[in-house]
């Protein structure tokens, strides 16, 4: 994604302390009482603009959603949109995908979603890939036994790498779809990425991965 | 795969027992025996007309083949091909998959080939699937530790299948391509299925499952 400077965003981000919390660290382990309600609690990480984050927490109200986003510059407009469409079970965090584990206590996570993220293709930069082992190992420190995560990419090698990299975490796939458009699958919330690549007819990859 | 009528085949079929295995059972545990030299043992279940089998044993004189095709009219051409161009290391059986444990011991085969198999599309028939979890328990139980199925087809929904079913089962992937022809794989032998394929343009789904 290009990164356009935004010089008014962090004033923004800094009068929306309600939807942008500063301080996820110190709701570690008790986010139900940072919401309004004690429910299942779906994180979605490299969030981007937050579309889907958006729609996910208006679309289900019986669950807790948090949205981490690195980019300020790319947050703010997650933030914007949940300040014309206020709703009670969604936060964002203006964070690091690596520090995970510093924002939520063992088993506080019912679910995960990874969409559309940077695919890093360079073999070097493997790494930095939101499916990579380093990362599952952080995932799976978070989420409750059993939960799933949803992986969404229009990138068919970040989902071979993926396949191999989680299968040989010890993860197994269900709901696989390898042209999500052309599945029929229902209750897709898409994200910006998603609805500009379905009209142009690509192929979206899609599956939930679930621990043994 | 259409069947036609051969009526000369059995026959055909009856005069080659040095190609086509009459009593594969006989030899469960001492393959080796069977052939010219102790090699590794490589096996395609759902030969069909034995193009791939064929050109792997003459591309690798350091491992044994064995190709199972259940149908007469079809694995006719496989013994055909054979005896234009006879190798020392392929067999071939005109057997039913589903008992591939009374003809191999545990342990005895290195590696195992799924090329192209019959996608069996109705749920009810998901069972006859090549990779569904009756067939990959039995694969399993013949297998060495650590040996690989290399898995082959143009068929999306039984690539998701198969994806989901194995991860269950317990394997892992590697070498996962979701478009073989465009991913610059060298050492592909083609099937009658794939050169088709190919031509039109198809993609070609592939994997490597390796049980944790």
């Amino acid at each position: 994604m290009r990164l356009r400077h935004k010089p008014w965003a962090a004033e923004y981000l800094a009068d929306h302390p309600e939807i942008l919390e500063p301080d996820p660290a110190s709701y570690r382990g008790k986010w139900a009482s940072r919401f309004s309600k004690d429910q299942p609690l779906y994180v979605e990480v490299g969030t981007g603009k937050g579309a889907f984050v958006n729609e996910l927490a208006e679309q289900n109200p019986d669950v807790n959603v948090i949205g981490i986003e690195l980019y300020e510059s790319v947050i703010v407009t997650a933030v914007e949109r949940a300040v014309e469409k206020p709703k009670d079970n969604l936060i964002l965090l203006k964070q690091d995908v690596a520090d995970l584990t510093d924002f939520f206590a063992p088993g506080e996570v019912d679910r995960l979603y990874i969409n559309f993220t940077d695919p890093w293709p360079k073999n070097r930069h493997a790494k930095r890939r939101l499916t990579h082992e380093g990362f599952l190992t952080k995932y799976t420190e978070v989420m409750k036994k059993g939960a799933g995560i949803h992986f969404k990419t229009d990138n068919q090698g970040l989902f071979e790498f993926s396949l191999e990299s989680m299968s040989r975490f010890g993860f197994y796939f269900e709901n696989v779809s390898l042209d999500l458009h052309q599945s029929g699958m229902r209750q897709n919330i898409m994200t910006e990425y998603e609805a500009k690549f379905a009209r142009r007819g690509m192929r979206i990859y899609r599956l939930e991965a679930v621990l043994h």
